[in-house]
């Protein structure tokens, strides 16, 4: 099965937004075995939107639009294309009600403004593709020839609910035959370089990848391997991948933290939780990134207690009982002060973790013994303190998200005693 | 003048990768003045791509492509479009002996893999674009009609460099007459939905946008009025953005908070550091997001003193002072607890403003009376405090960002005596 994308909007073509909703329907349709044979980007314009829609439609008969749904005047998809398949647009009661409802819903009074109402115009014949984390509904529109258009919005959010919840269903549903499965398993790394980790690889003898690919994907959380599985049946592919991702986990060896889209911040929760111990942070240069990325795994109120954000030195004195003399002898970005930083987390919280990061992120405050980059990490378990001192490469941004996953990769080994 | 991209790869239609060459491509070419006219991925057989370039060239006679042009066999661009062209392949001397330049600069020794030479492989009458950031020559393909393809390689890198060293003056050479030049303006909102900011901006009678497009676009911080010129001498351009911006503004009222990509973050340090005023955070549900959106700008360290953390309702009573009986009678998520957290961090922390986020950011924990995405946000200033419960709308991750931008809002408004 063959289906082609048009993503919509002027700001794709001027380069202002990444178009990230179509890498993440190619993936979602990849995983059943549906193929995107084209990808096309066009602009606002009601023309535009046609002809791209239309070439697509000729090609492949089945096509899936993202973008100019919304209630404001520059949104010209539903027309466009009601229009390419000749049909006329009418009020529709049920969506009328739902745009009421969620009106409500939300705690707003008074009139629903005539622009939101607008979202109620549909092409005659058209389905409701129901949107349940927006006002806009997709629609799906089908010519007596079964060839389709599914039309959702461009807010990333509600793309992806409405493609899960509604869409793929249906096209799933009009499936016939056996489909090509791509599959794919990942192994997170977090801590060794790419190269390093391709060298362990290599050196296990006779390892055997079963005609998968491997590949190698880096980025400031770590170094990704990603296998991938082609053309076979989806059991076969699932049972290929376990065991050959078996194989490679030991080659990545303490460096392995997870599978899939793990996050670090879930692994160390859970090594937390089945350690018995609860966890406070303490973050000057961070800022409060540590807590946050904690904190964004949902269930982790029962072993996170908090933290301190000691940006400012004095903070780190009276929040974090600090030593002025430390601050003096070694300066706020040492590992005297990161370590005296994690057990003043643990015991103003009350925990038995501590962890804490201070460092120079830029892109100014760099000297020549302390370049920009400069990072310090310790965790205190129980008061026994690791800590260590890195360089981190990249921006301002990145310089801090590195420190973060640091700190947590700290955590995790001290735990788990690979520290 | 009009362009189309067409960037080649299976790993965009299986979205593997993000396509982030078309957008940085069509980034610089609108400030050219050059208009893309779509943007089109497909798959990395000769067929797909002959396809591809032949409806592009049928539309503008103008097209970039990027991707296709490396040394392995799955590098099918040049042949592919010229056969398109009617041109036959041959060596071309120049580039063999710049590969063994290459091959030899690199330090390595023995033949050069016919893999490699493989890319002296240059289709006939084809000019070469140079590459000084990799092995693989860009092509620029052009037929009796003045109809061109130009071919770029699809790593990030050596494509931006080709672009700019080697296409871009051949493509502005081309340009006969004045260039329609395309530029934008942004005017950055928060706190009011994307449809009533259209109602508000709808009523503001007699408004002339002049001829300049008006995009609304909606985000988890605000809603941006993007204004757009096309067509006219760049001067002209920018004296009219900035006219009808200012026309504009007013409409949007107190929830403008800046122009271009102006962070609000930036925004409240800089009303902060106006008003000699220092600031603490008390973070709930947000767990640090909002101290890292602060500390995300650089130089906050003059205005930003720190914050807690207080996940857990013990550090909310030990670290900020929000009284028991406070939390027993209206809830960790209530105004009131907000209010004391709010005073907690400006007292603790010696800061002259507090602010406090406490919410409920789910996926679990709602209740018919406090469903998930409830929030309560305090800000206190001086001992005034001011406060608001508001629902926020989407998963754990938008919750915790709207909440920490409204804020930062709330801050703002305080300050500027708005609120």
């Amino acid at each position: 099965m063959h289906i082609e994308l048009v993503t919509i909007g002027d700001e794709l073509l001027l380069g202002f937004t990444i178009d990230t909703n179509g890498a993440w329907l190619a993936r979602e349709l990849a995983q059943h075995g549906i193929t995107i044979a084209r990808r096309t980007s066009v602009g606002d314009g009601a023309g535009e939107i046609a002809d791209g829609v239309r070439g697509a439609l000729e090609r492949t008969g089945a096509v899936i639009t993202t973008g100019g749904l919304g209630p404001t005047s520059d949104d010209l998809t539903k027309p466009a294309i009601a229009q390419l398949f000749g049909r006329a647009m009418r009020e529709d009661p049920d969506v009328v009600e739902s745009l009421h409802q969620r009106w409500k819903s939300l705690g707003r009074t008074g009139e629903i403004p005539r622009s939101n109402l607008q979202q109620a115009q549909i092409p005659e014949g058209a389905g409701i593709l129901a949107n349940n984390h927006g006002t806009a509904p997709g629609i799906w529109l089908e010519d007596d020839r079964g060839r389709w258009v599914a039309m959702l919005p461009g807010v990333p959010r509600e793309m992806r609910g409405m493609f899960t919840e509604a869409l793929l269903p249906r096209i799933l549903a009009r499936r016939v035959g056996e489909p090509t499965v791509v599959r794919s398993h990942t192994i997170r790394t977090t801590g060794i370089a790419e190269s390093a980790l391709s060298d362990r690889i290599r050196n296990v003898a006779g390892l055997d990848l079963e005609g998968l690919a491997l590949a190698y994907l880096p980025g400031w959380e770590g170094v990704d391997l990603r296998l991938t599985s082609r053309g076979t049946s989806d059991e076969d592919a699932v049972t290929r991948l376990a065991r050959v991702a078996d194989r490679l986990r030991p080659a990545a060896g303490a460096y392995a933290y997870g599978d899939g889209n793990t996050d670090l911040a879930a692994a160390v929760l859970a090594a937390l939780r089945g350690a018995g111990k609860r966890i406070a942070v303490a973050e000057s240069c961070t800022g409060g990134m540590l807590g946050a990325r904690l904190t964004a795994i949902p269930g982790s109120s029962d072993v996170l207690l908090g933290g301190i954000i000691a940006y400012h030195n004095d903070v780190k004195v009276a929040a974090l009982g600090v030593r002025p003399e430390t601050l003096a002898a070694h300066g706020a970005v040492s590992e005297e002060t990161a370590r005296e930083m994690a057990a003043g987390a643990r015991r103003a919280l009350g925990a038995e973790v501590g962890v804490s990061i201070t460092g120079i992120a830029g892109p100014d405050g760099g000297t020549p013994e302390k370049p920009v980059g400069t990072v310090c990490i310790a965790a205190d378990v129980d008061g026994v303190v690791k800590s260590f001192r890195a360089i981190m490469i990249g921006d301002r941004q990145e310089v801090r998200q590195r420190s973060a996953q640091s700190a947590l990769s700290l955590v995790r080994r001290v735990l788990n005693g690979t520290a």
